[in-house]
């Protein structure tokens, strides 16, 4: 019997993936699962973007243009502009979800054996990205104690070898929600090109910054044209998660250059999702007013409601929708398939994601998990109820 | 400025793509293009799968399974039961695009610096994402004088080296046409099962097999279980291109869960168009007798004459909508330049895939090129009655 590949081997699986046949036996024994662990939001896609669907008059359900189409690119661009980024329609290709354009930043700077810097806890993903690609993380740790703000520039000089191609951010961060700050953004800037190093930024979750502070995207950064590139999508910003439309942008025309032989190879992006994420562009104002509105307030919800538990300790989010919690415990991961193996208040539970999953150094962040709040604020509170309780009798 | 890698250097481009913009000057100068250079269909997209998207009733427009729903694999399954293959719904999983499933299937079972041995001329990007995961094409030629039919098995035999990992096939071919007999698969499944090889086969155009030959799949083939891997996909047999929705079929479970892990960390397919794609499963039948009479017909016109040109040969083509025709020119790629650039009959042109392209072999295939039958006859007709002026004048 033939042998699959060592990269094959090394493809890590979901964090989250192997809880997911407990969370299945436990709602076969009738409980209900209140679902912390997932970035899927319940909120309702725009009715424009749904509408174009509806209506759409296609009879031949064609490839479209490997880069996407102008148009869109162009509406895209416009798009950044009002979010005061100057990019123009040719510095974007329009990838199948931000994964893709993440794989083909990659892929497009790095080789086999090469590395890439990551601030840890990142986005478990990262890691398939990179087995994929044969590339390494180097992780640098930031902290719960600092909210996860950008490691000291030192921790990310001391890492930088020759095989190191880029320094890889998100912002907002996911599974952190920190914000970086402009201040950190320049530091950044800084080390990436006293190293000639590319800075990937994973910008996803722009829209969701909140208390009033501005996002600051790699792409404002003056003099940082040949060596930014980010990454984006529309599945939190329009709630498209499942539409696979994401792009890549950077005014370095090698890299789009090269990211163009990528997405010519597999033909094109999905051409209904394209339609819908164009239409999505024309979303009004209130709609996003009314969604960070809504984040915001599950947000001091959670927060709050998780303070009020001895020994917990929160890290409070600036943005995205994901929140790390310390909780005492020693094994997070042992916590989390308990909760949904054994433990039940009143016939409910919760998932939640161990956050060990999103750290590359092994034996840190064991006592922490993540949590979406992406449920309404009276399941987030009852949610919180949940663990306090089930805390309590986990410890005996 | 931080450089790009080796292997982003190394992505082959499109081999129609640096013509893209002759047509386009031929189309300024008030010109028409008659493009038979892709495989793009004009054929209409079934008007279940069409209405399956009008009416949909999403509201959240969320991930699915990475996997595929198991609705929808279920169904798929049905359908390959039907055409005699015996496989479950977990011996599947969905990708974006028969792309998708050769990129899966590719990372699943090879490391940087394996080889995979295809026969050629083959479909160009096999090269991009073997270059893509650091593979290394080792063709094998197949000749245009046994209308491209498989390579004594010798010759595959020469090339297996302790870094071959699989023959990849494509079956009905692209850009040949050649249909794979019972007999040269059963050779194949021999070979790869006394060097422990998997064996790839693109089964994309299953249901375009003509003159009454069955198709004979990898997956029909007794004992080779564990070593045969198709790639599928919704693109042609449907004519939805721009779904861009296919799979990755194996009995082997080692591959399917590694190809898994692969489909994971890039989330889902996507949502619209496996709605699309479940609903095309209900196409009536006689869709595709409709649909395989015009394929047949412009086939046995563009061959009838083509034949009919004086020094051009070409091979008859059993499947797919692709022939292969050698013309009496040097050099295949200037001629498909010059047909744009400088030809015209009564202010009409033709775009033509110089074959070249799909040879990994450099200097074989100089004067041959690909026509696509995606148009219907009397396009076709004119079409070759442009090419046998251009070749006359060409000459001259
Ligand atoms: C940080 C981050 N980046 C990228 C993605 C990929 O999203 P998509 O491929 O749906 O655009 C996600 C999805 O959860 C994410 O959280
Ligand atoms: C032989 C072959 N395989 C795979 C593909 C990929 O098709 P898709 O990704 O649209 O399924 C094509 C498309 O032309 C093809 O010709």
């Amino acid at each position: 019997m033939p042998a699959i590949s060592l990269k094959g081997k090394n493809m890590p699986e979901s964090p989250i993936r192997k809880l997911v046949p407990f969370a299945e036996d436990a709602k076969k024994r009738g409980h209900k699962v209140y679902h912390l662990n997932i970035g899927q939001p319940d909120i309702h896609t725009p009715q424009v973007a749904l509408d174009a669907i509806k209506n759409n008059t296609l009879e031949v359900l064609a490839y479209s243009r490997s880069e996407g189409s102008e148009e869109y690119r162009t509406k895209i661009a416009a798009y950044y502009h009002r979010n005061d980024i100057q990019v123009k329609y040719d510095d974007i290709i329009v990838t199948t979800g931000g994964s893709e354009a993440l794989l083909f930043a990659i892929g497009s700077i790095t080789d086999p054996g090469d590395e890439v810097i990551i601030p840890e806890p990142f986005y478990a993903n990262y890691n398939g990205f990179a087995t994929a690609s044969g590339v390494t993380v180097v992780p640098v740790v930031s902290k719960i104690e600092n909210n996860f703000a950008l490691p000291p520039i030192e921790e990310f000089e001391k890492l930088i070898s020759p095989k190191t191609k880029a320094i890889l951010i998100c912002n907002p961060g996911n599974p952190t929600g920190y914000l970086y700050s402009k201040d950190e953004i320049k530091k950044l800037a800084a080390i990436v090109k006293k190293h000639d190093l590319f800075l990937i930024a994973d910008e996803v979750y722009r829209e969701f910054a909140y208390d009033g502070e501005d996002h600051y995207s790699v792409m404002q950064e003056p003099g940082l044209e040949q060596y930014a590139i980010m990454i984006d999508s529309v599945s939190k910003r329009y709630s498209m998660c499942g539409a696979r439309i994401g792009c890549i942008v950077s005014k370095n025309k090698e890299v789009i250059g090269t990211a163009l032989k990528f997405a010519q190879a597999r033909l094109s992006p999905p051409t209904f999702a394209q339609m819908a994420s164009e239409a999505a562009l024309d979303t009004p104002q209130s709609y996003f007013d009314a969604v960070i509105e809504e984040y915001v307030e599950r947000r001091n919800t959670l927060v709050a409601e998780l303070e009020k538990i001895d020994g917990v300790r929160v890290a409070k989010p600036k943005g995205a929708f994901y929140c790390i919690a310390e909780l005492p415990v020693a094994d997070a991961d042992d916590f989390a398939r308990w909760l949904l193996e054994e433990f039940h208040l009143n016939g409910e539970t919760i998932m939640v994601a161990p956050a060990a999953g999103f750290y590359s150094t092994k034996g840190i962040g064991l006592d922490q998990v993540r949590i979406a709040y992406v449920l309404k604020k009276e399941d987030l509170v009852r949610s919180v109820e949940i663990l306090k309780s089930a805390l309590e009798a986990y410890k005996s």
